[in-house]
């Protein structure tokens, strides 16, 4: 017998006849001898609705009560499927972040996990019930609800397999799998057998929704497997896991793109040194990520600085950067959200030369742009004009011939 | 300085608009000199609708699960109202009935709070912050979620203004006092000016649903005054404290009318001794409460009994007296749910002889029959057909001229 996590995704419990439908999946694994936790997402699109009402009353909510508010999807869904569980005839309780013992930082709406206390959840197991999870959410040291940030519930997922030990977390979504590229952008997009850690890693920081960043980084820490599966049929998913003969033979795995980005230049900044320091420890310390960055040369005394952020950055940075402005005497700021960044990714990159040359090579074929590039060993990554990003990633595809990559026949990888 | 709680029902913050209207009164409260510690019930309709999505997944949903799922409606208002609060400038904190240290026993659905652990709420009132309190919701010593029941959040309410020494606790809710009989039925109700607990524990008991039964034995109990106000407009409510010569002048304080139970007629119980106490022993022990009980004379070895609960009890007396049907040999069970139950209440009655007599003459004069009678030393209790229920009500109101009860002309009583 084994302890197996699971994670639903928003789609996949939608609504009362889904949830059903996932509760039959949970019991079929409890009878074929599993012990089954399983995490849960906010119902559809609860979050949005709960977002929207808060609008009514502010656009700039408190984090703390904006915590406490989103928090509520979760724990609907998760009532809703243990009562559904329970009317299966099996054992279940549910349990929200509070009760489940996740202790997070504070930093509201994307708090980081600090500890688990699972007695509680070892207690109940030990019961022989089924455990439902409320995603996305912990507390702090001063039980205060917390929220884990855009698909937090992976991490949820992820976090409790590694403190029970779990054989593995299934991360149940509505597509069964990882693809080469989004397969609503590119009809040919073949499914992945597998994946490993890092590529993973980099495709889920480069746009694929599929799986929060920070739980493929959990989960590559602590060694654990993931699966990446629908919940709609039984396919088999996609294991992400310690990089293999397979991945390391693939020049590129996958090609992925972002539109949340926003391209922020700072024309005329004093040319003294230290003044990019000051301006990117003035974002970090805001916990703003900035992505790419160019620094173009000299026009007389001045410099233009231009980087990336996240689209649900922009606010705090505006208000940041109208302050550092006047303070560093910065000529002007251009805010630019028409841009798109297409990225290819592989763990066999790194002893290929000649792949980003091949990825500049098919943008051009096309006309298209490029205004920014950053690398790393296993990704090369392409700001364009977000018009252009369809094709573009089209492109990308049909240049590594990745339509022809081997579809996966069992799960067994 | 003194310290206010406040009560805001659902009606009062049934959309972000009315929630910023609440906000405005809260923070002018504050202005004036005053600490505010609100509870706020669920938006609207919310518990309705998410009543209606578990029952989508089943009819009888484990109670600690309904719980869990019911309670995210006053997370949400709490959430909502403190983002309000904050816009216009004030430090405020909400808190769940977790973290405001509302513990009750385990009994789901209708807890009853045990103590309330308030260093938290202590804490945050001495940083000078409003707190807004998630009504209707406790944990037991587990952290297991527990909810208090129907108007549950009156009873927070008065429990958090016994704990804190408040001066007052108000109630706002959609009308604006207590009347001596609903509006709705009777166009000549009065306003109340004052009325005593004991009066007050009455009518709450007998359908007038102002406030929860439970709260005003409370408020008695540890002698909190409350105020009775609507949310809506800036009148004078009516006072609940403790009874005045005001009160035990008046023989009839005001006319109820309950339509929420069952008649249950048990035909043919075996005549033997304990039977009576083996039926209503089984019914107490699932917290099932009986109200009025009649037996009626013997038919030769069998009696009739007859008696009402509430009608949220239905499904489980149901199956509680089908067991104990075949166990006793009981004839046969009648269920009645066409039926109403109207009272007078008056602090004054105890003194007065003859007033159930005006009463039933006052059901006569209609032609009204009554079906079950049941007293104490201040009410009257009629059960009676369920479509003469209007009548009755404006027939007793006019009969003892509660019209011209002197209308409410300012808040000091």
């Amino acid at each position: 017998m084994g302890l197996i996590v699971q994670k639903y995704g928003g789609t996949s419990v939608a609504n009362p006849d889904r949830i059903k439908k996932v509760a039959e999946r949970i019991v079929k694994r409890k009878h074929e001898g599993d012990q089954v936790v399983a995490v849960v997402s906010a119902l559809g699109n609860t979050t949005d609705e709960l977002i929207e009402l808060s609008r009514e009353i502010t656009d700039n909510p408190p984090k703390r009560e904006y915590d406490m508010l989103v928090s509520t999807g979760e724990q609907v869904s998760v009532a809703l499927l243990a009562m559904a569980i329970n009317e299966l005839g099996e054992e279940v309780i549910s349990l929200t972040g509070s009760q489940v013992g996740i202790i997070t930082d504070d930093l509201h709406s994307k708090a980081q996990i600090l500890k688990i206390d699972s007695s509680r959840l070892e207690k109940e197991l030990s019961k022989d019930k089924i455990v439902v999870v409320a995603g996305f959410q912990g507390v702090t040291i001063n039980n205060d609800i917390t929220t884990l940030g855009r698909g937090g519930s992976d991490t949820t997922a992820v976090a409790l397999a590694t403190k029970l030990d779990a054989e593995v977390c299934e991360i149940y979504t509505d597509v069964d799998g990882i693809y080469t590229a989004d397969p609503r952008t590119v009809e040919a997009a073949s499914k992945l057998k597998g994946i490993s850690y890092d590529e993973m890693l980099e495709l889920a920081n480069l746009g694929a929704q599929v799986l929060q960043p920070r739980s493929v980084e959990f989960a590559k820490n602590y060694g654990i497997k993931l699966a990446v599966r629908s919940s709609f049929n039984h396919k088999p998913g996609t294991y992400v896991k310690e990089v293999g003969k397979l991945e390391k033979d693939r020049v590129v795995t996958g090609v992925a793109c972002s539109t949340d980005d926003i391209k922020i230049s700072l024309i005329g900044v004093p040319d003294r040194p230290g003044i990019a320091y000051q301006i990117f420890e003035a974002l970090a310390e805001a916990s703003i990520n900035v992505d790419m960055i160019i620094q173009n040369v000299h026009r007389g005394e001045v410099n233009d600085i231009t980087f990336t952020i996240d689209d649900e950055n922009l606010n705090e940075a505006k208000a940041l950067l109208d302050k550092l402005q006047n303070e560093l005497a910065i000529e002007n700021i251009v805010y630019d959200s028409e841009v798109a960044k297409v990225s290819i990714v592989g763990a066999g990159m790194v002893t290929n030369p000649g792949v980003a040359a091949e990825m500049f090579e098919a943008l051009a074929s096309q006309d298209i742009n490029i205004e920014m590039i950053s690398t790393s060993e296993i990704k090369v990554s392409c700001l364009i004009n977000k018009s252009d990003a369809d094709k573009a990633v089209q492109a990308i595809h049909d240049s590594f011939d990745l339509g022809n990559v081997e579809e996966a026949s069992d799960g067994n990888v």
